[in-house]
Protein backbone atom coordinates (compact mmCIF):
# COMPACT_ATOMS: atom_id res chain seq x y z
CA UNK A 1 0.00 0.00 0.00
CA UNK A 2 1.42 3.61 -1.04
CA UNK A 3 1.15 4.78 2.41
CA UNK A 4 3.36 2.75 4.43
CA UNK A 5 7.08 3.75 4.81
CA UNK A 6 8.20 0.27 3.46
CA UNK A 7 6.72 -2.18 0.89
CA UNK A 8 4.75 -4.70 2.71
CA UNK A 9 7.08 -7.63 3.24
CA UNK A 10 5.53 -11.06 3.05
CA UNK A 11 5.81 -12.96 6.45
CA UNK A 12 8.72 -15.31 6.39
CA UNK A 13 7.94 -19.18 6.83
CA UNK A 14 9.59 -21.24 9.35
CA UNK A 15 12.09 -23.02 6.59
CA UNK A 16 13.62 -19.61 6.19
CA UNK A 17 15.26 -20.08 9.52
CA UNK A 18 18.19 -22.42 11.34
CA UNK A 19 17.47 -22.56 14.47
CA UNK A 20 14.28 -21.73 16.95
CA UNK A 21 14.04 -21.15 20.31
CA UNK A 22 10.34 -21.67 22.69
CA UNK A 23 9.88 -18.62 24.79
CA UNK A 24 6.50 -18.76 27.33
CA UNK A 25 4.72 -15.82 27.49
CA UNK A 26 3.85 -14.01 30.35
CA UNK A 27 0.56 -12.71 32.36
CA UNK A 28 2.72 -9.54 32.26
CA UNK A 29 3.01 -9.06 28.60
CA UNK A 30 -0.14 -8.24 27.53
CA UNK A 31 -0.45 -4.31 27.87
CA UNK A 32 -3.83 -2.57 28.67
CA UNK A 33 -4.63 -3.57 24.78
CA UNK A 34 -4.66 -7.14 25.50
CA UNK A 35 -2.11 -8.01 23.12
CA UNK A 36 1.52 -8.55 23.85
CA UNK A 37 3.56 -4.85 24.16
CA UNK A 38 5.20 -4.51 21.04
CA UNK A 39 9.03 -3.89 23.14
CA UNK A 40 8.19 -7.31 24.58
CA UNK A 41 9.06 -8.46 20.73
CA UNK A 42 12.81 -7.52 21.26
CA UNK A 43 13.16 -9.23 24.50
CA UNK A 44 12.09 -12.21 22.18
CA UNK A 45 14.39 -11.71 19.38
CA UNK A 46 17.33 -10.76 22.25
CA UNK A 47 16.55 -14.55 23.62
CA UNK A 48 16.21 -15.66 20.31
CA UNK A 49 20.28 -14.39 19.45
CA UNK A 50 21.33 -15.58 22.16
CA UNK A 51 20.12 -18.72 22.37
CA UNK A 52 21.55 -19.43 18.86
CA UNK A 53 24.94 -18.19 20.07
CA UNK A 54 24.94 -20.72 22.44
CA UNK A 55 23.58 -23.81 20.34
CA UNK A 56 26.41 -23.15 18.36
CA UNK A 57 29.92 -22.58 18.56
CA UNK A 58 29.31 -18.58 17.91
CA UNK A 59 28.89 -17.73 21.64
CA UNK A 60 32.45 -18.67 22.16
CA UNK A 61 34.24 -16.90 19.16
CA UNK A 62 31.97 -13.84 20.04
CA UNK A 63 33.76 -13.97 23.54
CA UNK A 64 36.79 -13.11 24.84
CA UNK A 65 38.31 -9.89 23.78
CA UNK A 66 35.21 -9.29 22.13
CA UNK A 67 31.82 -8.32 22.68
CA UNK A 68 28.80 -7.74 20.26
CA UNK A 69 26.22 -4.73 20.85
CA UNK A 70 23.53 -4.28 19.04
CA UNK A 71 23.39 -1.39 16.90
CA UNK A 72 20.12 -1.57 15.08
CA UNK A 73 17.03 -3.52 15.10
CA UNK A 74 13.52 -2.76 13.72
CA UNK A 75 10.55 -5.14 13.92
CA UNK A 76 7.49 -5.44 11.70
CA UNK A 77 4.29 -6.19 13.30
CA UNK A 78 1.85 -8.76 11.09
CA UNK A 79 -0.81 -10.33 13.52
CA UNK A 80 -0.70 -9.32 17.09
CA UNK A 81 -0.24 -11.90 19.93
CA UNK A 82 -1.38 -12.60 23.20
CA UNK A 83 -0.44 -14.22 26.79
CA UNK A 84 -1.55 -17.07 27.24
CA UNK A 85 0.35 -19.53 24.97
CA UNK A 86 4.21 -20.03 23.77
CA UNK A 87 5.96 -18.04 20.90
CA UNK A 88 8.63 -19.97 18.71
CA UNK A 89 11.42 -17.47 17.79
CA UNK A 90 13.41 -18.09 14.33
CA UNK A 91 16.72 -16.84 13.98
CA UNK A 92 19.41 -16.92 11.16
CA UNK A 93 22.39 -15.48 10.47
CA UNK A 94 21.49 -13.03 7.35
CA UNK A 95 25.04 -11.65 6.47
CA UNK A 96 28.14 -11.04 8.03
CA UNK A 97 29.96 -7.44 7.31
CA UNK A 98 33.38 -6.81 7.76
CA UNK A 99 32.72 -5.95 11.52
CA UNK A 100 28.76 -6.74 11.62
CA UNK A 101 26.04 -9.26 12.23
CA UNK A 102 23.14 -9.07 10.89
CA UNK A 103 20.41 -11.31 11.96
CA UNK A 104 17.01 -12.11 10.98
CA UNK A 105 14.24 -13.11 13.24
CA UNK A 106 10.89 -14.12 12.96
CA UNK A 107 7.89 -14.78 15.47
CA UNK A 108 5.66 -17.96 15.19
CA UNK A 109 2.83 -18.80 17.21
CA UNK A 110 0.79 -22.22 17.91
CA UNK A 111 -2.51 -21.36 15.88
CA UNK A 112 -0.69 -20.93 12.48
CA UNK A 113 2.87 -21.75 12.74
CA UNK A 114 3.44 -21.21 8.34
CA UNK A 115 3.79 -17.47 8.68
CA UNK A 116 5.37 -15.23 11.05
CA UNK A 117 3.42 -13.06 13.35
CA UNK A 118 5.96 -10.71 13.57
CA UNK A 119 9.75 -10.44 12.01
CA UNK A 120 12.77 -8.13 12.14
CA UNK A 121 16.30 -8.11 12.11
CA UNK A 122 19.11 -7.52 14.66
CA UNK A 123 22.70 -5.91 14.00
CA UNK A 124 25.42 -6.14 16.37
CA UNK A 125 28.67 -4.93 15.98
CA UNK A 126 31.86 -7.21 16.94
CA UNK A 127 33.98 -4.79 19.08
CA UNK A 128 37.56 -4.76 21.22
CA UNK A 129 36.73 -4.67 24.73
CA UNK A 130 39.30 -2.61 25.47
CA UNK A 131 39.25 -0.07 22.56
CA UNK A 132 35.80 -0.21 22.53
CA UNK A 133 36.28 0.34 18.68
CA UNK A 134 34.58 -2.18 16.12
CA UNK A 135 36.90 -4.92 15.21
CA UNK A 136 37.24 -7.88 12.68
CA UNK A 137 34.66 -10.67 13.07
CA UNK A 138 36.76 -13.70 13.82
CA UNK A 139 37.62 -16.26 11.48
CA UNK A 140 35.59 -19.13 13.23
CA UNK A 141 32.52 -16.68 12.97
CA UNK A 142 32.89 -16.31 8.78
CA UNK A 143 33.92 -20.32 8.93
CA UNK A 144 30.57 -21.41 10.49
CA UNK A 145 29.08 -18.70 8.02
CA UNK A 146 30.18 -20.12 4.81
CA UNK A 147 29.54 -23.67 5.86
CA UNK A 148 25.98 -22.94 6.33
CA UNK A 149 25.59 -20.97 2.68
CA UNK B 1 30.93 2.03 6.62
CA UNK B 2 30.39 -0.49 3.60
CA UNK B 3 29.18 -3.11 6.36
CA UNK B 4 26.56 -1.73 7.88
CA UNK B 5 23.43 -2.49 6.56
CA UNK B 6 22.61 1.27 6.48
CA UNK B 7 24.56 4.01 6.16
CA UNK B 8 25.18 5.62 9.15
CA UNK B 9 23.12 8.09 10.26
CA UNK B 10 24.20 11.30 11.83
CA UNK B 11 22.97 11.43 15.81
CA UNK B 12 19.25 13.92 15.75
CA UNK B 13 19.10 17.56 17.64
CA UNK B 14 16.85 18.09 20.06
CA UNK B 15 15.21 20.83 17.85
CA UNK B 16 14.31 18.34 15.29
CA UNK B 17 11.37 17.26 17.56
CA UNK B 18 7.83 18.54 19.00
CA UNK B 19 7.85 17.02 21.90
CA UNK B 20 9.68 15.83 25.08
CA UNK B 21 9.33 13.36 27.87
CA UNK B 22 11.64 12.51 30.49
CA UNK B 23 11.88 8.63 31.66
CA UNK B 24 13.58 7.79 34.75
CA UNK B 25 15.58 4.86 34.54
CA UNK B 26 14.80 2.21 37.11
CA UNK B 27 17.56 -0.68 38.12
CA UNK B 28 16.61 -3.85 36.44
CA UNK B 29 16.39 -1.28 33.33
CA UNK B 30 20.75 -2.46 32.97
CA UNK B 31 21.15 -5.93 31.79
CA UNK B 32 23.68 -8.24 32.35
CA UNK B 33 26.00 -6.18 30.56
CA UNK B 34 25.50 -3.08 33.03
CA UNK B 35 23.83 -0.74 30.12
CA UNK B 36 20.12 -0.78 29.81
CA UNK B 37 18.36 -3.61 27.67
CA UNK B 38 17.82 -3.01 23.74
CA UNK B 39 14.28 -3.69 24.26
CA UNK B 40 13.80 -1.18 26.79
CA UNK B 41 14.33 1.71 24.35
CA UNK B 42 10.82 0.57 22.66
CA UNK B 43 9.47 0.93 25.51
CA UNK B 44 10.28 4.31 26.29
CA UNK B 45 9.14 5.25 22.41
CA UNK B 46 6.00 3.93 23.11
CA UNK B 47 5.52 5.93 26.09
CA UNK B 48 7.17 9.23 24.34
CA UNK B 49 4.79 8.50 21.63
CA UNK B 50 1.36 7.81 23.83
CA UNK B 51 3.07 11.56 26.17
CA UNK B 52 2.92 12.81 22.63
CA UNK B 53 -0.11 12.12 21.96
CA UNK B 54 -2.14 13.42 25.25
CA UNK B 55 -0.24 16.34 25.48
CA UNK B 56 -2.02 17.30 22.31
CA UNK B 57 -5.48 16.78 20.96
CA UNK B 58 -4.39 13.62 18.76
CA UNK B 59 -5.00 11.20 21.48
CA UNK B 60 -8.83 12.09 21.46
CA UNK B 61 -8.57 11.82 17.66
CA UNK B 62 -7.33 8.54 17.84
CA UNK B 63 -9.80 6.79 20.02
CA UNK B 64 -13.61 6.35 19.60
CA UNK B 65 -14.17 4.13 16.79
CA UNK B 66 -10.24 3.65 16.05
CA UNK B 67 -6.90 2.49 17.68
CA UNK B 68 -3.55 2.87 16.04
CA UNK B 69 -1.63 -0.72 16.44
CA UNK B 70 2.03 -0.43 15.80
CA UNK B 71 2.70 -2.31 11.99
CA UNK B 72 6.79 -1.37 12.34
CA UNK B 73 9.39 -0.11 14.26
CA UNK B 74 13.14 0.70 14.43
CA UNK B 75 15.80 2.18 16.63
CA UNK B 76 19.78 2.56 15.81
CA UNK B 77 21.79 2.56 18.76
CA UNK B 78 24.82 5.07 18.74
CA UNK B 79 25.94 5.11 22.59
CA UNK B 80 25.07 2.98 25.62
CA UNK B 81 22.83 4.31 28.20
CA UNK B 82 22.78 3.17 31.88
CA UNK B 83 20.49 3.33 34.99
CA UNK B 84 21.09 5.05 36.91
CA UNK B 85 19.62 8.68 35.21
CA UNK B 86 16.78 10.00 33.67
CA UNK B 87 16.39 9.89 29.98
CA UNK B 88 14.93 12.54 27.45
CA UNK B 89 12.74 10.97 24.56
CA UNK B 90 11.97 12.88 21.97
CA UNK B 91 8.79 12.93 19.73
CA UNK B 92 7.40 14.10 16.23
CA UNK B 93 4.99 13.14 13.80
CA UNK B 94 6.95 12.63 11.37
CA UNK B 95 4.38 11.95 8.38
CA UNK B 96 0.83 10.56 7.44
CA UNK B 97 -0.25 8.07 5.12
CA UNK B 98 -3.56 7.41 4.42
CA UNK B 99 -3.96 5.20 7.32
CA UNK B 100 -0.46 5.34 8.85
CA UNK B 101 0.96 7.33 11.59
CA UNK B 102 4.98 7.23 11.64
CA UNK B 103 6.82 8.93 14.38
CA UNK B 104 10.64 10.02 15.01
CA UNK B 105 11.96 9.28 18.19
CA UNK B 106 15.13 9.70 19.87
CA UNK B 107 16.77 9.57 23.04
CA UNK B 108 18.84 12.21 24.87
CA UNK B 109 20.88 11.72 28.27
CA UNK B 110 21.97 14.46 30.92
CA UNK B 111 25.69 14.48 29.63
CA UNK B 112 25.02 15.51 26.41
CA UNK B 113 22.07 16.81 25.70
CA UNK B 114 23.03 17.20 21.90
CA UNK B 115 23.25 13.99 19.73
CA UNK B 116 20.60 11.87 20.40
CA UNK B 117 21.92 8.48 22.09
CA UNK B 118 19.34 6.29 20.27
CA UNK B 119 16.97 7.28 17.48
CA UNK B 120 14.12 4.92 16.11
CA UNK B 121 10.60 5.06 13.96
CA UNK B 122 7.31 3.93 15.42
CA UNK B 123 4.73 3.46 12.64
CA UNK B 124 1.22 2.73 13.93
CA UNK B 125 -1.83 2.23 11.37
CA UNK B 126 -5.66 4.07 12.19
CA UNK B 127 -7.40 0.51 12.23
CA UNK B 128 -11.29 0.78 12.99
CA UNK B 129 -12.50 -1.14 15.94
CA UNK B 130 -15.13 -3.15 14.34
CA UNK B 131 -13.66 -4.69 11.19
CA UNK B 132 -9.91 -4.53 12.53
CA UNK B 133 -9.57 -3.06 8.85
CA UNK B 134 -7.10 -0.12 7.88
CA UNK B 135 -9.01 3.40 8.46
CA UNK B 136 -8.58 7.05 7.02
CA UNK B 137 -6.49 8.93 9.25
CA UNK B 138 -9.06 11.38 10.90
CA UNK B 139 -9.34 14.95 9.55
CA UNK B 140 -8.57 16.65 12.89
CA UNK B 141 -5.01 14.65 12.99
CA UNK B 142 -4.17 15.88 9.19
CA UNK B 143 -5.21 19.48 10.17
CA UNK B 144 -3.04 19.07 13.29
CA UNK B 145 -0.13 17.93 11.06
CA UNK B 146 -0.45 20.29 8.94
CA UNK B 147 -0.75 23.48 11.30
CA UNK B 148 2.60 22.11 12.13
CA UNK B 149 4.29 21.88 9.23
CA UNK C 1 19.31 -17.02 62.31
CA UNK C 2 18.29 -14.27 65.01
CA UNK C 3 18.74 -11.27 62.77
CA UNK C 4 16.60 -12.13 59.92
CA UNK C 5 12.79 -10.48 59.90
CA UNK C 6 11.51 -13.89 59.94
CA UNK C 7 12.84 -17.34 60.80
CA UNK C 8 14.18 -19.36 58.18
CA UNK C 9 11.69 -21.05 56.16
CA UNK C 10 13.06 -24.72 54.83
CA UNK C 11 12.43 -24.99 50.71
CA UNK C 12 9.82 -26.39 49.55
CA UNK C 13 9.32 -29.39 47.39
CA UNK C 14 7.74 -30.14 44.59
CA UNK C 15 5.27 -32.40 46.46
CA UNK C 16 3.82 -29.73 48.25
CA UNK C 17 1.84 -28.50 44.85
CA UNK C 18 -0.71 -28.66 42.44
CA UNK C 19 0.04 -27.51 39.00
CA UNK C 20 3.20 -26.66 37.52
CA UNK C 21 3.83 -24.34 34.95
CA UNK C 22 7.07 -23.85 32.85
CA UNK C 23 8.57 -20.72 32.18
CA UNK C 24 11.65 -19.80 29.86
CA UNK C 25 13.76 -16.55 31.17
CA UNK C 26 15.11 -14.30 28.91
CA UNK C 27 18.33 -12.22 28.18
CA UNK C 28 16.81 -9.23 29.82
CA UNK C 29 15.42 -11.24 33.10
CA UNK C 30 19.25 -10.77 34.57
CA UNK C 31 20.28 -7.67 35.76
CA UNK C 32 23.52 -6.12 36.48
CA UNK C 33 24.22 -8.72 38.34
CA UNK C 34 23.97 -11.11 36.11
CA UNK C 35 20.86 -12.82 37.65
CA UNK C 36 16.96 -12.55 37.35
CA UNK C 37 16.20 -9.76 39.24
CA UNK C 38 13.79 -10.13 42.09
CA UNK C 39 11.31 -8.45 40.89
CA UNK C 40 10.63 -10.88 37.92
CA UNK C 41 10.11 -13.93 40.11
CA UNK C 42 6.64 -11.83 41.08
CA UNK C 43 5.65 -11.45 36.99
CA UNK C 44 6.10 -15.72 37.07
CA UNK C 45 4.33 -16.10 40.53
CA UNK C 46 1.49 -14.22 38.72
CA UNK C 47 1.62 -15.82 35.25
CA UNK C 48 1.67 -19.43 37.70
CA UNK C 49 -1.66 -18.28 39.51
CA UNK C 50 -3.33 -17.81 36.22
CA UNK C 51 -2.02 -21.07 34.76
CA UNK C 52 -3.29 -22.64 37.52
CA UNK C 53 -6.85 -20.40 37.35
CA UNK C 54 -6.89 -21.70 33.11
CA UNK C 55 -5.66 -25.25 34.02
CA UNK C 56 -8.72 -25.61 35.90
CA UNK C 57 -12.09 -24.57 36.34
CA UNK C 58 -11.52 -21.79 38.68
CA UNK C 59 -10.73 -18.87 36.04
CA UNK C 60 -14.13 -19.67 34.97
CA UNK C 61 -15.15 -19.02 38.10
CA UNK C 62 -13.85 -15.90 39.32
CA UNK C 63 -14.66 -14.13 36.02
CA UNK C 64 -18.07 -12.52 35.26
CA UNK C 65 -19.55 -10.41 38.10
CA UNK C 66 -16.07 -10.89 40.07
CA UNK C 67 -12.20 -9.83 39.37
CA UNK C 68 -9.32 -10.70 41.84
CA UNK C 69 -6.52 -8.00 42.89
CA UNK C 70 -3.85 -8.97 44.13
CA UNK C 71 -3.50 -7.50 47.67
CA UNK C 72 -0.48 -8.67 49.17
CA UNK C 73 2.45 -10.87 47.71
CA UNK C 74 5.96 -11.86 49.42
CA UNK C 75 8.77 -14.11 47.96
CA UNK C 76 11.76 -15.72 50.07
CA UNK C 77 14.74 -15.55 47.70
CA UNK C 78 17.22 -18.62 48.51
CA UNK C 79 19.35 -19.37 46.01
CA UNK C 80 19.69 -16.96 42.57
CA UNK C 81 18.45 -18.19 39.36
CA UNK C 82 19.73 -17.09 35.93
CA UNK C 83 19.55 -16.74 32.03
CA UNK C 84 20.06 -19.03 30.34
CA UNK C 85 17.56 -22.27 31.29
CA UNK C 86 13.53 -22.76 31.93
CA UNK C 87 12.43 -22.91 35.46
CA UNK C 88 8.93 -24.28 37.02
CA UNK C 89 6.55 -22.62 38.72
CA UNK C 90 4.94 -24.69 41.46
CA UNK C 91 1.44 -23.29 42.53
CA UNK C 92 -1.25 -24.27 45.37
CA UNK C 93 -4.84 -22.79 46.18
CA UNK C 94 -3.55 -22.77 50.23
CA UNK C 95 -6.36 -20.92 52.07
CA UNK C 96 -9.46 -19.53 51.71
CA UNK C 97 -10.87 -16.59 53.44
CA UNK C 98 -14.42 -15.13 52.96
CA UNK C 99 -13.48 -13.06 49.93
CA UNK C 100 -9.62 -13.93 49.87
CA UNK C 101 -7.76 -16.32 48.44
CA UNK C 102 -4.24 -17.01 49.41
CA UNK C 103 -1.94 -19.02 47.00
CA UNK C 104 1.71 -20.81 47.98
CA UNK C 105 4.04 -20.13 44.94
CA UNK C 106 7.75 -21.79 44.47
CA UNK C 107 10.32 -21.67 41.84
CA UNK C 108 11.83 -24.89 40.73
CA UNK C 109 15.48 -24.52 38.92
CA UNK C 110 16.32 -27.58 36.32
CA UNK C 111 19.67 -28.31 38.45
CA UNK C 112 17.86 -29.02 41.37
CA UNK C 113 14.24 -30.26 41.46
CA UNK C 114 13.86 -31.02 45.05
CA UNK C 115 14.25 -27.63 46.98
CA UNK C 116 12.50 -24.39 45.80
CA UNK C 117 15.12 -21.63 44.75
CA UNK C 118 12.63 -19.50 45.73
CA UNK C 119 8.97 -19.42 47.25
CA UNK C 120 6.47 -16.82 48.04
CA UNK C 121 2.59 -15.87 48.58
CA UNK C 122 -0.23 -14.38 46.21
CA UNK C 123 -3.59 -13.15 47.93
CA UNK C 124 -6.14 -11.96 45.77
CA UNK C 125 -9.99 -10.61 46.66
CA UNK C 126 -12.56 -11.43 45.15
CA UNK C 127 -14.02 -8.56 44.17
CA UNK C 128 -17.59 -7.30 42.27
CA UNK C 129 -16.89 -5.37 39.24
CA UNK C 130 -19.62 -2.79 39.91
CA UNK C 131 -19.18 -2.14 43.27
CA UNK C 132 -15.46 -2.68 43.58
CA UNK C 133 -15.88 -4.12 46.92
CA UNK C 134 -14.87 -7.52 48.54
CA UNK C 135 -17.51 -10.17 47.66
CA UNK C 136 -18.04 -13.67 48.83
CA UNK C 137 -15.70 -16.36 46.55
CA UNK C 138 -17.82 -18.34 44.10
CA UNK C 139 -19.20 -21.51 45.68
CA UNK C 140 -17.50 -23.43 42.84
CA UNK C 141 -14.40 -22.29 44.17
CA UNK C 142 -15.19 -23.40 47.58
CA UNK C 143 -16.03 -26.50 46.41
CA UNK C 144 -12.69 -27.08 44.25
CA UNK C 145 -11.20 -26.49 47.31
CA UNK C 146 -12.56 -28.64 49.04
CA UNK C 147 -12.71 -31.46 47.02
CA UNK C 148 -8.66 -30.89 47.04
CA UNK C 149 -8.45 -30.57 50.68
CA UNK D 1 -10.80 -8.48 58.39
CA UNK D 2 -10.74 -11.41 59.63
CA UNK D 3 -10.49 -13.56 56.53
CA UNK D 4 -7.22 -12.06 55.48
CA UNK D 5 -3.81 -13.08 56.25
CA UNK D 6 -2.33 -10.53 58.26
CA UNK D 7 -3.97 -7.83 59.85
CA UNK D 8 -5.14 -5.21 57.80
CA UNK D 9 -2.21 -2.47 57.65
CA UNK D 10 -2.42 1.14 57.82
CA UNK D 11 -1.02 2.90 54.59
CA UNK D 12 1.81 5.21 55.96
CA UNK D 13 1.90 8.13 55.24
CA UNK D 14 5.22 10.54 53.36
CA UNK D 15 6.46 11.38 56.91
CA UNK D 16 7.50 8.01 57.94
CA UNK D 17 10.03 7.94 55.11
CA UNK D 18 14.11 9.31 55.05
CA UNK D 19 14.42 9.21 51.36
CA UNK D 20 12.27 9.67 48.01
CA UNK D 21 12.72 9.32 44.30
CA UNK D 22 10.31 10.03 41.66
CA UNK D 23 9.80 7.22 38.86
CA UNK D 24 7.80 7.98 35.91
CA UNK D 25 5.28 5.08 34.62
CA UNK D 26 5.53 3.53 31.28
CA UNK D 27 2.93 2.77 28.91
CA UNK D 28 3.62 -0.92 29.51
CA UNK D 29 3.54 -1.32 32.90
CA UNK D 30 -0.22 -1.30 32.85
CA UNK D 31 -1.12 -4.95 32.14
CA UNK D 32 -4.48 -5.97 30.65
CA UNK D 33 -6.50 -4.91 33.62
CA UNK D 34 -5.34 -1.17 32.88
CA UNK D 35 -3.63 -0.75 36.23
CA UNK D 36 0.19 -1.55 36.97
CA UNK D 37 0.79 -4.99 37.41
CA UNK D 38 1.97 -5.95 40.78
CA UNK D 39 5.22 -7.20 39.48
CA UNK D 40 6.44 -3.61 38.46
CA UNK D 41 6.29 -2.37 42.19
CA UNK D 42 8.85 -4.52 42.98
CA UNK D 43 10.80 -2.72 40.17
CA UNK D 44 10.20 0.31 41.46
CA UNK D 45 11.14 -0.66 45.08
CA UNK D 46 14.41 -2.12 44.08
CA UNK D 47 14.97 1.47 42.40
CA UNK D 48 14.40 3.30 45.57
CA UNK D 49 16.56 1.03 47.59
CA UNK D 50 19.40 1.81 44.87
CA UNK D 51 18.39 5.61 44.94
CA UNK D 52 18.71 5.52 48.78
CA UNK D 53 21.63 4.04 49.02
CA UNK D 54 23.42 6.23 46.11
CA UNK D 55 22.29 9.36 47.96
CA UNK D 56 23.66 8.21 51.19
CA UNK D 57 26.79 7.32 52.09
CA UNK D 58 25.88 3.65 52.06
CA UNK D 59 26.28 2.64 48.49
CA UNK D 60 29.35 3.04 49.03
CA UNK D 61 29.93 1.25 52.78
CA UNK D 62 28.13 -1.42 51.13
CA UNK D 63 30.42 -2.22 48.02
CA UNK D 64 33.92 -3.50 47.69
CA UNK D 65 34.40 -6.98 49.69
CA UNK D 66 30.24 -7.47 50.17
CA UNK D 67 27.13 -7.08 47.87
CA UNK D 68 23.79 -7.33 49.05
CA UNK D 69 21.21 -9.58 47.60
CA UNK D 70 17.95 -9.32 48.57
CA UNK D 71 16.54 -12.31 50.53
CA UNK D 72 12.88 -11.49 51.24
CA UNK D 73 10.61 -9.24 49.79
CA UNK D 74 6.60 -8.30 50.56
CA UNK D 75 4.37 -5.56 49.39
CA UNK D 76 0.88 -4.77 50.28
CA UNK D 77 -1.77 -3.15 47.57
CA UNK D 78 -4.00 -0.55 48.80
CA UNK D 79 -4.97 1.55 45.59
CA UNK D 80 -4.35 0.58 41.87
CA UNK D 81 -2.08 2.69 40.55
CA UNK D 82 -1.77 3.15 36.50
CA UNK D 83 0.30 4.85 34.13
CA UNK D 84 0.03 7.83 33.31
CA UNK D 85 1.71 9.42 35.50
CA UNK D 86 4.52 9.75 38.51
CA UNK D 87 4.85 7.94 41.58
CA UNK D 88 7.21 9.02 44.36
CA UNK D 89 8.93 6.55 46.40
CA UNK D 90 9.43 6.28 49.81
CA UNK D 91 12.14 4.47 51.61
CA UNK D 92 13.63 3.87 55.21
CA UNK D 93 16.51 1.85 56.44
CA UNK D 94 13.75 0.53 59.06
CA UNK D 95 16.22 -2.60 60.85
CA UNK D 96 19.66 -3.84 61.20
CA UNK D 97 20.08 -7.63 62.00
CA UNK D 98 23.52 -8.70 62.58
CA UNK D 99 23.93 -9.37 58.91
CA UNK D 100 21.05 -8.20 57.37
CA UNK D 101 19.62 -5.04 56.41
CA UNK D 102 15.52 -4.50 56.18
CA UNK D 103 14.18 -1.24 54.29
CA UNK D 104 10.32 0.10 53.91
CA UNK D 105 8.91 0.87 51.06
CA UNK D 106 6.11 2.82 50.29
CA UNK D 107 3.90 4.51 46.79
CA UNK D 108 2.83 7.43 46.60
CA UNK D 109 0.49 8.99 43.76
CA UNK D 110 -0.32 12.42 42.75
CA UNK D 111 -3.54 12.76 43.11
CA UNK D 112 -3.23 11.58 47.45
CA UNK D 113 0.11 12.07 48.63
CA UNK D 114 -0.66 11.09 52.17
CA UNK D 115 -1.78 7.48 52.52
CA UNK D 116 0.67 5.48 50.96
CA UNK D 117 -1.11 3.21 47.76
CA UNK D 118 1.09 0.48 48.03
CA UNK D 119 3.32 -0.80 51.06
CA UNK D 120 6.55 -3.14 51.46
CA UNK D 121 9.50 -4.33 52.58
CA UNK D 122 12.77 -5.55 51.00
CA UNK D 123 15.51 -7.40 53.10
CA UNK D 124 19.08 -7.47 52.15
CA UNK D 125 21.81 -9.49 53.57
CA UNK D 126 25.78 -8.46 53.56
CA UNK D 127 27.47 -10.92 51.78
CA UNK D 128 30.95 -11.52 51.13
CA UNK D 129 32.00 -11.46 47.48
CA UNK D 130 34.18 -14.64 47.60
CA UNK D 131 33.42 -17.34 50.57
CA UNK D 132 29.50 -16.30 49.49
CA UNK D 133 28.01 -16.07 53.03
CA UNK D 134 26.73 -13.34 55.35
CA UNK D 135 29.05 -11.06 56.77
CA UNK D 136 28.48 -8.36 59.53
CA UNK D 137 27.28 -5.27 58.20
CA UNK D 138 30.14 -2.86 57.76
CA UNK D 139 30.64 -0.17 60.45
CA UNK D 140 29.79 3.04 58.46
CA UNK D 141 26.23 1.60 57.85
CA UNK D 142 25.40 0.91 61.86
CA UNK D 143 26.88 4.45 62.56
CA UNK D 144 24.28 6.16 59.50
CA UNK D 145 21.44 3.95 61.20
CA UNK D 146 22.21 5.16 64.98
CA UNK D 147 22.53 8.63 64.06
CA UNK D 148 19.05 8.35 62.24
CA UNK D 149 17.63 6.99 65.45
Amino acid sequence: MSDTAQPRETAATRDRFQHFETISLRYADNDANGHVNNAHYYAFFDTAVEGFLRATALRQALAGEVFTPVVASSCRYFREISYPGDVTLGVRLAKLGRTSLTYELAIFTEEDDLAAAAQGTFITVCTDKDSRRPTDIPQAVRDYFEAQA
